[in-house]
């Protein structure tokens, strides 16, 4: 043994690598099978119909019944952590996602990002990073698109750093921004099997929705989860690396709270836009994850028999439902997530 | 935020809400791939050949390796739970259990439930539902079929019951009502691949097998499996729901038990009829399943080289093996299962 | 309940039960699919792009990504336990390993082995059994061969005992005996979705690499990859058969060290050869497994744009990379691995 050579791995990228305007590809495309499908629903207590049965989304357009949507967001944003998040502080936040065509097993998955967006923080020590992600299947089509910021570390303290541009991002998705999956109609739409009877004109902008059920998360379920998605930050795996408690990846959270609020919007099937979110606190292992709903907002769309609503997904760890942040505008302690999406319903 | 609306989630239905002859088409159905297969061969030690290899299936007349008899149970169970068991308090028993033909990769499974049974306790808290299931295909093919009694609460007290009525079940499932799956011949098995060789005629009707192995059940694990199959019981997922430790599901611990049967029974390769079954006591992760088998009875069937042989399969979670119940009659206290079904096996 | 029939189940082999030229066809043949792949991902960070994408092993020249190496050596290998370690005190070590054809999801594998040596032990008690194994696809074509010997008891300490037959293993499969993938094109490699840069050219001989990331490893984690290869070692399940602490199957620690150096041997895609391994220390529930790597040996191969990198995988359990054994030439408590392989490389 001889000459160390740690230069061979992944540093990751630090704030001063980035420039607005570069374009990263990330590496390890993956195709997806009815295995991951399985997983996902052994992992999350998934039951919107539309995942779980081929006949289920047949009788509404589709040839099939596509890869949960979470998981192709999963798949696209595990791609870009060796690249944009392995020297992060913090996820900040999410806005302008939109799915653009449905994943189905079989396809073939990779990831592009375009940095937006810089700011250098005032500590000389960190900065912000925006990047704008696509998501490709095998036929270079875009299935999906989201921007994400991160706090990012600096290398070097004194390293020279770019002016910053602040990127101007969407509040929310405009509705008539939305794709709607080639085929999709809810107009013969089965709400026995489906499981709920509620439709979109049964929700009133400003309905809150207590998802009632928990899960108390296990060690083992978040690691194949981040796993699943090559996700690879060591802070999800390595309790050397972080003796006071592996973090739950913040997708895990996601998938989790989004499968438990089938109860109560067992309709709401397909996500099609991601308006923003953040991860309030952190997860650990034996926390029991709960989740709420708000209804945001309500839109129409072109398609026969579909309507679009706009959510915000709770995600907590106990406390009541309903309860989001302090007087002085902070999150809770309790709260884990703050998601805000579009999803389809049949009307 | 305004108005809360707990009413839009399932509240699960009460004892008053049930009526003799009362159909329930169960919701969420469900298209089973490679992917529940092999999760089915992760969570359980699971070797029978039959359901191992589509070779093996091949030389015995199938066209393929089906999903293992207990996943299609699983899957056709879990959808039952919202609509039978979700305020249940006690699972009674099953009775009258036929599986009618396989389920392939690519089939897609639902459930519907006819009440055929409803007994009011003399608490007046409670009361007895009996319910006929029958799991369908994508073609509306029966593939499965069980009875099965709960033991659930009365939202209201004072709510008016119906007159009892308690259905008459069969004991057993008369050997000749058993179907066989088509093509299904045993004349040239391979009991070298296979793992054993012992024979039909090599079991005697009251001789008793040890399993030997055992499994010291995780958390990761059961809730896993439970969510595979879309089962809903807050009580295995949620530990604030239940202090006490979360409740295994009685199937994770019957397919665990039907898995170590193997080591003495490798030749019980197809589960056609399920005759009765008992919880007989909760299990918990940390728990050790071992499990030991009775031969009930034996069977010829027009099927070439295929006999039939009825198991009582018990799991325990220590103890010596062939113990089962006190002077008194009530299983013993390490006793998690006493599953009474009938298997397909070479003669 | 009359008589009790343990000998039913399976006591596995005794030393006494060998004979040199025996072979053992060994039971449950097993078809693999898109299931295994997603369960294999989720279990270990398993990045290496040739097995993680269908249009990245189509640009080198398959048909398809075909199914991790290693877990066509677990199934492989899990089929031998019962005839081969039930009642091993030891695994001893590997030789002459080669993967002879790449397995595609619907393969299905079973496994021969043929006694090839046997040394009784000075202590009477216990033998060591030499065997070669092949693995075979439904066309009866070998798709993997290695040998593997264990330190095996004997039932009888009184049993007759064979001449020693100790075989003479080469230290490692020579290079131009490595078998290439049929179509297996390495001229147009595209690096950057491969996730590294560096080159067969960039890799010296006595090179060493830290892989940096680490996972900490739970009970759930290695039961689900021992079960899915349907290996029944009693040490991995059995809490009460092994009190002070589930042994994790040595083939867990080998995937897990194997997608670990991902970091570092992103483009060590295929691996063809095993030439040794050393299960040096147990591993438990807790440990967090590392990993480094020496460059012991590179050679060409006839196939274009390819060469062939001959590793030694260490997998630590904590303490510094690079170091092995002590000055009693014994493996340091902490390293759990010493593996020996070659890979194939882009030039």
């Amino acid at each position: 043994m001889t000459t160390q050579r740690r230069h061979k791995t992944n540093p990751g990228r630090f704030f001063e690598d980035y420039r607005v305007g570069q374009t990263i590809e990330h590496a390890v495309p993956r195709t997806v099978s009815g295995g991951e499908r399985a997983l996902y629903h052994a992992l999350y207590p998934a039951r919107h119909a539309l995942y779980s049965s081929d006949t289920f989304a047949g009788a509404c357009g589709l040839p099939a019944s596509p890869l949960d949507d979470l998981a192709a967001f999963h798949v696209v944003f595990g791609k870009t952590v060796p690249d944009v998040s392995l020297n992060a502080v913090a996820n900040l936040g999410y806005a302008e996602g939109r799915w653009l065509k449905p994943v189905w097993p079989g396809d073939t998955l990779r990831s592009v990002s375009e940095v937006i967006g810089l700011k250098p923080n005032s500590n000389g020590k960190t900065g912000v990073v925006w990047v704008r992600t696509t998501g490709l299947n095998q036929n270079d089509e875009a299935v999906l698109e989201y921007v994400r910021w991160v706090m990012v570390r600096k290398a070097d303290p004194g390293a020279q750093v770019p002016e910053p541009v602040v990127p101007d991002l969407a509040k929310a998705v405009p509705a008539d921004r939305l794709v709607i999956p080639d085929g999709l109609d809810f107009s013969t739409y089965d709400f026995t099997l489906a499981g709920e009877p509620h439709r979109w004109g049964d929700y009133e902008i400003g309905e809150t929705i207590d998802h009632v059920d928990g899960v108390t998360v296990e060690e083992a379920e978040h690691m194949l989860a981040t796993r699943l998605w090559q996700n690879t930050a060591k802070v999800h795996f390595d309790l050397t690396f972080r003796p006071e408690g592996r973090l739950i990846y913040g997708g895990h959270v996601i998938s989790m709270a989004r499968a438990l609020s089938f109860n109560g919007l067992a309709n709401a099937q397909m996500i099609v836009g991601l308006n923003g979110g953040a991860h309030a606190n952190p997860c650990f292992a034996g926390d029991t994850i709960k989740a709420w709903s708000e209804v945001l907002d309500k839109a129409e769309t072109p398609a026969p028999g579909v309507g679009a609503i706009r959510l915000r997904l709770v995600a907590t760890k106990g406390g009541d439902p309903f309860r989001l942040k302090n007087d002085e505008g902070r999150y809770l302690p309790e709260v884990l997530l703050d998601l805000d999406y579009w999803a389809l319903m049949p009307l």
